[in-house]
């Protein structure tokens, strides 16, 4: 975090248009300077001075899927890093197709809630094949499970792992990790398992609570590795959130307290946040 | 009220990009949960584990006008309730030809200024044939109007009403609603009219107080009948926004603590708003 | 200002997804009205019923180069005022294309900061042709120096003045200005310079300051010449954005502070901003 203050890192963003917003002035707060394109071209040729990339696919329009091709073809032939926040996963053909179409040029760091998780684990066929492989449901249950966040984090653990595995496997630093977002978050390394307990209840009762936490983890991977960015993200999104929780009285006065505590918060706050190896 | 905190129900939108945060913001501080799609089959296919949809007319995208012409026939069709918000009704001919569409395949509530209720009710050819309806400016002039919400909700009540009939009369539960805010708001299911005074002028001072007041009907309409959920969601703004202007200091603070007296609101304190019939 | 609260003008906006929401925000809390449209019709039919239209280059979809080259060519053919915002002027191919294609039908003010002002200097080819011309770098350097903001407000004199010479030459009232935003504020109609220090670093601590300036400028554009109107803005902007700093704990309750000073600032504060010739 300290890191993240001293460089002002810039990591750009292709991100959904309810929360852009949010996710700008989060990497703003967090010490990092932000950029917003959606023409592939823009992107590309950004690419390049960027510590890394965040991807959302919400709110799709229809040119995004050629568009979501060439980018994360671009950014996996030319080794930059990138962040995956796999909203909705399960909605829709056009997601789907997005979405299985990354397995080829996969991200560097995926953030997502546990329901997402499992989906893409599903559509990139990364589960056991003797069948163990916990969530099996059609694609219309996975809808409204992911906007929902039904399932549980712990049940997204081998999911979570699965998927971390394969992004080192692909990754040109042979690293990667996995953010699953809940009550307590889970991170993993595809090795190592860490659950993050803390943070407050009115992150689900604004919009955008994980999306800027995915930009947040973007603008933290460009100055340090997925594990290390993915656990600080977290941890920074948990002390701060706590913070806000006390000094608000509803979901407006929370979101305005939750910007200034990410301003204020101290590296050594930070680091007081709770972390368990699973 | 009370039912939607408990039952947190799920209403998608497809609203424009200048207050879709909001829109949202205000679903979750009213104790719902919310989804926002732009491609058809991305709202389709979440239709029917949504309790209502939420269709704004605003920041019109080229591909829209098919989009939303698949939407409305598919809500139609499978008899999904949503709420039509008919922003700058009037303005431009995409828009107009969209509004127009939309009378084949109707939605449950409409929630507009008086100014878009008039253009829409002449755009559905709803007025007397004799020609006594009273809004016959061409489209030019509706442009800046509807914009400039220059017409008083008084002027509006006929159209309301025969909107509203004209909703009912299409619905399959033969039951529709039509709410037009401005200073005193009113509402109407097609035979009773209501008016409900109250709220904040500070609510035209802030972008977003229309079009989240829509998003919160499609949230009560999930749970509640057409007439019953546009009453509710309106005596809740009234409530909320005159509360908020009370904590506030201008537009900023202003819209921070709206949020907040959303979330904070008591069914009572709700129950408590003024409401007359006319 | 005082002229602005009075008549409440109406500035339409085509505007990036990321700050569209506090553009329009602030324009209501200067006391003007706001209307975002990005289908060409939908802008050139409100185009005569607003006083002053603002095009930023932000955010671009596949579909902006046409509407923008059709919305210029209309403004310009129809002799409607128009603020130009030429955000991160140099990424993209798509973006060159648009700002170039501006030469021909050129806006009435440009509000930029020292990069994008430099970068747009080149590509209209306004600089000496002696070679005199002091920022030759590559398009992939402007890049990120355009969302860094790396050069000095300074190192802008000569291509601010440059273009609005050329602005006020091509503008039916043969008046025009140029404002380049940074830690002092310049801004010249082309023969005289005026420098605006003062203001709260905080501003480039949330995102949407210069967005929402250039949106304010319209608005007072609509008003008064573009001279006047873009120091009354940079003025507004100046006194507003020190007594957020002092009002507030960090950039989510700063940017609340600022609405609220938008709002609250009398025309004798505005008045009191420092504003030297240079």
């Amino acid at each position: 975090a300290q890191n993240v203050r001293e460089q002002t890192p810039l990591a750009q963003s292709f991100t959904n248009f309810v929360t852009i917003n949010l996710v700008a002035n989060a990497q703003l707060a967090a010490g990092g300077t932000a950029a917003m394109s959606f023409l592939p071209n823009d992107v590309t040729s950004l690419a390049s001075s960027c510590g890394a990339t965040y991807i959302n696919v919400g709110t799709l329009l229809p040119f995004y899927r050629d568009a979501l091709q060439e980018i994360s073809e671009h950014l996996s032939r030319h080794g930059c890093k990138w962040v995956l926040d796999p909203v909705a996963a399960g909605v829709g053909v056009a997601r789907t197709e997005i979405l299985k179409g990354f397995k080829d040029y996969p991200p560097t760091v995926i953030r997502a809630n546990a329901s997402e998780a499992l989906v893409l684990h599903d559509m990139w066929q990364l589960g056991d094949a003797a069948g163990t492989d916990e969530h099996n449901g059609p694609a219309g249950v996975e809808a409204a499970d992911s906007v929902e966040a039904a399932d549980s984090v712990d049940a997204a653990i081998t999911a979570a792992t699965d998927l971390a595995a394969y992004l080192a496997l692909h990754s040109p630093t042979h690293t990667g990790a996995v953010a699953v977002s809940g009550e307590v978050d889970l991170v993993t390394d595809g090795r190592l398992v860490y659950r993050l307990p803390g943070g407050s209840a009115m992150m689900t009762k604004i919009t955008g609570a994980g999306c800027s936490l995915g930009g947040v983890t973007a603008t933290y991977l460009a100055v340090a590795d997925p594990l290390v960015a993915s656990l600080a993200a977290s941890m920074l999104y948990n002390v701060s959130s706590g913070a806000a929780e006390r000094a608000s009285h509803g979901p407006g006065s929370f979101q305005t307290a939750f910007l200034d505590a990410l301003w204020n918060v101290t590296p050594e706050e930070i680091a007081s946040a709770p972390l368990y190896l699973a």
